[in-house]
């Protein structure tokens, strides 16, 4: 079999799955009006990994489509430290592909014991987490490489579509994200050029993702992917946390990949854009023409409304992550020693 | 002047400076009795760089010894994408060494507009920060090296004071802490031969932290400082974070340092030192004795109480960055691009 024929089949099926879990959004749509209905005063998110990333995406969502506080939650003080804190009012969302990291059960289980509801989004209906309290199942049909793509996506898609009814907006603006990743699959040649474009600057096997609100989960994502198929420390930091510290380890043998679709997270990464361009550091951005300079490496994103660009700004990503692996030799879809499902406690 | 003198000589400054506020923590001691009496129902902790590393702690102290729910609050949805949260009931705790970031005083006086109380704790009581509403001073004097040290354990001590004095505990509990780090200074010799040897694998300018719940802010601190100082790619993961992907990169170029002072989080980190030690990582342990295995590089931690413990066990990390630094070549004192004061929006 091909090297990376599982990643690259499964992010191919990314415009089917949107276009699938679009049309079918009652259960989103039901819990997200449930919610409406009798709101939470406080959203905590429960993930790892990939799926810590969507949460994330789910934070800013709450935040400024809804006026909801919300935090990531640090599962070990319910599991490791036993801790019982006060969680009447507080909406624990879980996110998990597979429904069944014992942590993560056990977060929900003891959240909910605290008076906590709970709302699993997950790919497993069946699964423990599912049957906790109100679930919505992502729809990515079974994913079956290590490195999880249409799992993310459709987790965003889910989240993206809960916060929407939550707020009596309009779900159908979801209608074009389908399109939209088919337009990035479409381009894979071009991501593959891009990759051995950065590859010359990869000889330190290190990388910075950085981005703004909104796309700095889709930094998050593109690094961990680096991470677990190319095995490259690739380092993701909101722009703002970047020039508080590490920005002093950026030099030409550390290039940075700067995600910047139109909106106003770009807006704000634009002076750091500035800032690394005066220090000459190898960068390359994937984003608005607005936010490229001419003669560097990068990847155009056409304009979407911003809330929905990280849904689709990962294809391009997951794509490129695929095809450093393979450039380096490495097989994406067997990661040195990672299962498909981590257990952790 | 010898390279990096001014980081070296605030990080010796650390057991006076934790000395002198343990004495004087009616200020600390007033703020966390007043919470008692009129408590938020979750809290928000808004920080950037070294102080967002202090605010990780107290997530850990409000969630496990308060119960009260805390999570990190993302300033720019406040202020890039001008979000109007319902923060009614709610309390957020800026932490700034300058109390001069905009971005955090515009987060504070957002949040305030919004329906929060402020409490800020900062190094600069003169700050616009420390004039919102309730004020701590870390009271650590001025910081001249650009890489902060005593003013990260001054703020964990602040924080520790106000949250047991939140909690009704005895702060006199944290009377021991000077004491130990003092412990720590004396043995910066040690320090300094495990750095050498660390250098062995540090070919690839790249290294792990890890650690578990309470040590996991020592883990990102620690990879902070050896990011600004000595340009090492550090990356800083939870150990259940480190198993949902980033694990396929370790490898022997790629070495791990934990972090395992005794308590609840390394007996949850332990199983994942295993894993590491049956990959032929290149393993240092900063922990307890039960957690170093023979011949294998590391720094024996001495049992102290687990949620005093991150406020002393950074020192050796910050003499570790500083060592490797120096034996690199660099400056500490002069990190690359940096200033004292970091102003992002």
């Amino acid at each position: 079999m091909t090297l990376g024929s599982l990643m690259r089949s499964e992010i191919g099926e990314q415009p089917a799955v949107l276009a699938h879990a679009t049309r079918n959004h009652a259960e989103a749509q039901q819990v997200g009006e449930l919610l409406r209905r009798s709101p939470p005063r406080f959203v905590l998110l429960a993930a790892r990994g990939t799926s810590d990333h969507a949460a994330l995406y789910a934070k800013y969502l709450l935040e400024v489509r809804l006026g909801v506080p919300a935090g990531l939650a640090s599962p070990s003080t319910l599991t490791v430290y036993e801790a019982r804190p006060d969680l009447r009012d507080v909406l624990l969302v879980a996110v998990s592909q597979s429904g069944g990291s014992p942590d993560l059960v056990e977060t929900a289980l003891r959240a909910r014991a605290c008076g906590a509801r709970v709302l699993a989004v997950t790919n497993a209906p069946a699964s423990e987490l599912a049957s906790v309290d109100l679930h919505v199942d992502v729809q990515a049909g079974v994913e079956r490489a290590v490195a999880a793509t249409k799992t993310y996506s459709a987790e965003l898609l889910a989240l993206w579509l809960v916060v929407e009814a939550w707020r009596g907006g309009d779900v159908r603006r979801a209608e074009g994200v389908s399109e939209e990743a088919a337009r990035h699959v479409d381009r894979s040649a071009e991501v593959a050029a891009l990759a051995a474009d950065l590859a010359r600057y990869l000889d330190g096997n290190r990388l910075v993702c950085t981005a703004r609100g909104y796309s700095y989960p889709t930094a998050r994502e593109a690094a961990l992917k680096l991470m677990e198929t190319a095995y490259l420390s690739a380092h993701a930091f909101s722009s703002a946390d970047l020039m508080h510290g590490p920005i002093a380890m950026i030099s030409r043998q550390l290039p940075v990949l700067a995600i910047a679709p139109a909106g106003a997270g770009a807006t704000a990464l634009a002076p750091v854009l500035a800032s690394l361009r005066e220090r000459e550091s190898e960068l390359a951005v994937l984003g608005a023409n607005a936010y490229r300079a001419p003669g560097e490496l990068g990847y155009t994103l056409r304009e979407v409304d911003e809330d929905l660009s990280p849904i689709t700004d990962i294809v391009p990503l997951q794509l490129l992550a695929l095809e450093t692996a393979l450039a380096r030799g490495l097989d994406p879809d067997r990661p040195r020693g990672l299962a498909k499902v981590t257990r952790t406690w």
